[in-house]
């Protein structure tokens, strides 16, 4: 028996709740769906102040606590944030629905007709830190796909999250969907954490949302599936063949663009026939950024050395590792040994070497002639994501709505018997 | 440093010459593996002799061991059994190749152009038991898929399991496909299989074939992704509008036909308002079945009185568990507490009724007016099977070649940036 006050027991407790929530979710049309997670949008925004009123109580515990910029300006809403989260939930519930959507179907010769149906995959967990909009955000994609979602944010942002899940859940009952389908673990008990990475059968699935430290924990001690990516080490090819404006013009946008998200490229490789290195490196340096070159860049350009584990770091800053290789050979070598299997892409004009480039390299996404910044759900039109997978079963890359859901075979027949 | 005599350097060893050969086989085209696959089909049968003259050695040590008779009949093979299995590896090398499909693409607006591309999943381990026949069949399902794999079989069949690798490795090389793809644990030391369960980025999935004991162990302990069935608790509901005639034969099908497939029927649900529930309990009777009814069933029909333990279990015999409930409620709510989420079917001639219990029955299979004994990839039109799964991501039921692929975004640009 569990401890009735355990954090084991309030898992089971609110994903019981969120599995028989998630049963009435399953019997809902799309039209319903899409009625109630419109309400939701409503909803926060006739809750704004409410919101914002719990907002002001987490940004004063935290300046309190000393907490850092970056880390304030994810936590603070205003009245235009809270806007376009609901916003967002809005078109969350706009977006093509996955449910019940048929993959394929055949007859089998003894008359036997199988299909293959998508459906929800149950009750999702998302375990996150500071940015409050994940609450409503990663909510509405659960619920329009008709999963139920156990919550777990971060303590700093409690307040706000409560009040966003309050709305959230009024929002739900309004539009005739089950309040019950979005559980919010309150406690701020670090525990909670590890029950619900623990809680097989229970929860179908972990997303964390956050920093490197907290999926890396997440990825340790999970004994349910996580969808996730720990690192964004990725790579930006320039084969001899690349057109040098298209190859500078990439350069810069996929390594400065914005140097904090997954997407931004952190290595350089320059192809040895590439006839213009120096061209690459200064306009990296005349954007700002750090570049750390191996001895070969280093020999045509004014660099900072780099180091073995340079190969190997996310900067997610204005730090760039630049490296000289041998054509595509050497390219895929280094991508091999290095990447982390998230965004890799190649500019090249050849295109026998780009399709093998593509082909070859494994990761979640591979690009030809863009910038690694495109890895994201909204630019590759899915309407939103709820995150990107760099592991490879299930779903890769970006995810929304279909990587929330699983299939089953449906058979009809008419009395067959294997006899 | 590992002890580089230690499991994990050797599976470690292993898995990294699979890798490397998996980048190989990832270059070959569809042709190229089917012709290598059918080249191992040959090269089993040319090695028949010597495969047959391992597995005595087995035999004589299991016969000597105390083995009982049906362990014995899984592990002894005959000309006709290697013959069989030359046969299924052919047959593997004819099946569609998911490898290089197109899942969906689309042109976003600022002209990139991104397709999901299925592609092998990389290394596939393979923990299983007694049946020899086995290393050929998983290893050609892999292989064909692009995958490389691991075997890891019993000790009681290491010897036929040996003749059969190497075999097969010689058809590989023949074929010119790299023979280092399929890669035998030849240790008999059980700390291999706990090794590769902890191979978390050498091994991408693990398959275990075998009893409960080894699924319930894999499932428990793996760091790995897995895809398996622990149980096939499958319920047969027969509702108060199904035909008697077709209910019956499938009643009997369901559970008699093979008792000891995961596919087999356990429980037996009987709508209240079907008339004559005693008929088919009389035909499980005199079909040679042990039957266990509720008190309701106890009150038409002379049965053994089923215990609340009975909902549970998966006998894998000639007995059967049968209860009566109250319409499709009744069933619904009976399934939804002791399915193992493997496959329940349902007899009815109302299609209102028969679409909701197809809807809502979370189970990886579920069928109408059919035979639960057709859960099985051969059945479904795969051609083989991995094995058969019953979590909820990445693959669900019967898995063939397509469920052990992944896909990757292949992103073509023409210089676009994010700007």
């Amino acid at each position: 028996m569990l401890d009735p006050l355990s954090p084991s027991a309030l898992i089971a407790d609110l994903a019981t709740k969120a599995r028989a929530a998630q049963r009435m979710l399953s019997r809902t049309s799309t039209e319903e769906r899409r009625a109630g997670v419109h309400q939701v949008g409503q909803a926060l925004r006739a809750a704004s102040e409410d919101i914002l009123h719990a907002n002001r109580q987490d940004v004063a515990r935290a300046e309190a606590a000393g907490l850092s910029g970056a880390m304030l300006d994810r936590l603070r809403l205003d009245p235009a944030r809270v806007a376009a989260m609901a916003d967002a939930v809005e078109a969350v519930a706009g977006l093509p629905d996955p449910v019940g959507q048929i993959i394929d179907t055949a007859t089998r010769p003894n008359g036997l007709r199988l299909s293959r149906v998508r459906v929800p995959i149950g009750v999702i967990g998302i375990i996150y830190e500071s940015r409050p909009n994940v609450t409503a955000d990663a909510a509405a994609l659960c619920v329009m796909s008709g999963n139920a979602v156990l919550l777990r944010g971060g303590s700093e942002a409690r307040d706000s999250n409560a009040a966003i899940h309050q709305a959230f859940c009024e929002g739900l009952a309004a539009g005739g969907l089950p309040a019950d389908a979005v559980q919010r673990v309150a406690t701020t008990d670090r525990a909670a954490v590890g029950a619900m990475l623990a809680a097989d059968g229970l929860i179908d699935m972990i997303v964390p949302r956050g920093g490197k430290s907290l999926v890396a924990r997440v990825q340790a001690e999970a004994r349910v599936p996580v969808l996730a990516h720990l690192d964004g080490i990725n790579h930006l090819f320039i084969h001899r063949s690349a057109d040098p404006v298209m190859a500078t013009r990439i350069v810069v946008d996929a390594k400065m663009r914005r140097t904090g998200i997954c997407g931004a490229t952190e290595t350089l490789l320059i192809d040895a026939g590439y006839p213009e290195p120096g061209a690459l490196i200064a306009a990296l340096v005349a954007a700002g950024c750090e570049v750390r070159g191996d001895e070969r860049i280093a020999s045509v350009a004014d660099v900072v050395p780099a180091t073995e584990e340079d190969w190997d770091t996310e900067y997610l800053d204005a730090i760039c590792s630049v490296a000289m290789v041998d054509g595509l050979e050497g390219a895929l070598a280094h991508i091999a040994r290095h990447s982390s299997h998230h965004t890799d892409a190649i500019v090249a004009s050849d295109e026998a070497v780009a399709e093998q480039f593509l082909a070859e390299v494994d990761s979640a996404i591979v690009l030809w002639n863009a910038s690694t910044q495109f890895a994201d759900g909204g630019e590759f039109g899915l309407g939103a994501e709820i995150g990107i997978a760099t592991g490879r079963l299930h779903a890769r890359g970006p995810v929304a709505l279909e990587g929330l859901t699983t299939y089953k075979w449906v058979g009809v027949g008419t009395g067959q018997v294997r006899g």
